[in-house]
């Protein structure tokens, strides 16, 4: 049996990458410090922000809210209702999202994906021919984004951790996507209208932060969304394990050495295509009409939910 | 039963990434004709070039050199006596090339790196404490090109094919070793004391390699060398191959959209080490004694075979 390396009671995680075993009372601690550790290393947030977590109920978000109330980061949350009726997914995600607010104390706004838009996110994206994960993508984007303007807050915290960027790096290498690639960092600094985003769990893996949000007694959303057939980063995900059990601590080098050494220089090169307001609604966009509203145009004719 | 795209022939190879099926007389046209339009593409070969083929006796380089013969390049061949005695893989190496030669009546030189330095290879790895393969490439490296250099050939052909350039590429990918990626191209011009290296069958899988050179009847050695325990190189071949399986294609892709979009600005962007003459035996190299050299120090005091 593994035994903690702080205090020798029986550990309940040893990671391989840094050789370091833990018991369930000191591992919430080091997950804390690492997270700020991530927070200061990146300049993630300064003392004037006001902190936006984009909460979906899932693990990853939940066990983002409490880490930075924990760390004393007053942020308060977001919840997207995407409106997926199939097995109550999105009523369920919102109840965890708000038992956690509660805990914590402190604001869950709701923002309604049917009510924003006439549609909820399947609609939407069955009626404008997109992916249900790609639509759902920009819709969340866009209402955090337009939120956190109106109400003021400068950072959008998420809950990516590093099998979800690791992954994401990896299907934008195997095709040199390097658009995609300059844009791939821990931090996406404010610009032209979009707020700062920022992913302070970038340096852990999807079982270490599933590790600290059990540890930590929040229940979330176990389910996978029922649109969810994302197969390529599950793939992906699946290999990057593969080459992580044999080779220790590769995802973090991976991650990090690109960001080290190749973002700057793609982000250099590249330079970024020049955003201007949406025609239709003014929100930031590289074309004249954002995804969005043009999305939103191919229910023009619906009847809306009421 | 598939069939020959071409000419309806039962086919015997059907790759999925170009969609084509080809029988057993059409594969070889389609393999020389792709080897063609490389050469041509990548501008490896110029009429005034005198072509050395690096030879191992094993699929990729027999096949390479038999292809070149066909397609009217007047290429010789080098192979480098590595004196591995174990299963007889030198020997029974050597004899295949011989056989080649022979059959395209044209010259195999022999360098034999027993005599060039003493000591067979696996001495040389084992006295400079180097993995055999590190070792084994390096002492290649050197004797082509001093043979290249001494001998008046321009060019240097080996039979790299599109599996080991891709699973090299993953293995620096995930490390961004730059300075490695910088390197990787199908050709390295010919640079201060370097002749120039090309790698005319990058743009096929081990399998296509394979079959063309069973298709011409080429006897080669099947069995690995002895030594051979690159398991990185075989555990990123077997990963591709599994991206392969779920996207044809992605193997390429991978290689060639490096090679068109980050490699120039990797090459522009690292610059490259000053080449310098070896102090001990004139060959360009990066550091004050060439590796080589070095390697060949350890084994000073051991009594040279005979």
């Amino acid at each position: 049996m593994k035994r903690c390396l702080w205090c020798r009671q029986k550990a309940v995680i040893y990671m391989r990458e840094h050789r370091l075993a833990l018991c369930k009372n000191c591992y919430p601690k080091w997950f804390l410090r690492t997270t700020e550790r991530t927070i200061k290393d990146w300049k993630m947030i300064a003392p004037e922000d006001k902190v936006l977590v984009a909460v979906s109920g899932g693990k990853d978000s939940l066990g983002l809210w409490f880490a930075l109330a924990q760390l004393g980061y007053a942020a308060d949350g977001l919840y997207v209702d995407l409106g997926i009726s199939a097995d109550d997914y999105s009523e369920k995600s919102k109840s965890y999202a708000q038992q956690l607010a509660e805990r914590l104390g402190r604001t869950l706004h709701i923002v309604s994906v049917s009510e924003a838009f006439g549609q909820p996110v399947p609609t939407l994206a069955k009626a404008s021919r997109r992916e249900p994960c790609s639509a759902c993508g920009a819709v969340k984007r866009y209402l955090f984004n337009r939120f956190a303007v109106e109400n003021g807050y400068t950072v959008i915290a998420t809950g990516h951790n590093l099998d979800d960027e690791a992954a994401t790096m990896l299907g934008n290498v195997l095709r040199w996507q390097l658009d995609y690639l300059a844009r791939q960092a821990p931090v996406l600094p404010a610009k032209d209208g979009l707020v700062k985003r920022i992913k302070p769990f970038i340096r852990f893996t999807e079982k270490q932060v599933a590790l600290f949000t059990i540890l930590s007694r929040i229940p979330y959303i176990e389910q996978e969304c029922p649109y969810s057939v994302d197969a390529a980063s599950l793939f992906y995900k699946d290999l990057l394990n593969r080459i992580e059990e044999r080779s220790p601590g590769t995802k973090w080098s991976f991650y990090a050495q690109f960001q080290k050494h190749l973002q700057p220089l793609l982000a250099e090169r590249m330079g970024e295509p020049p955003l201007r307001p949406c025609r239709e609604c003014g929100m930031p966009t590289t074309t004249e009409v954002c995804a969005v509203c043009r999305m939103k145009a191919y229910t023009r004719d619906m009847v809306p939910l009421d």
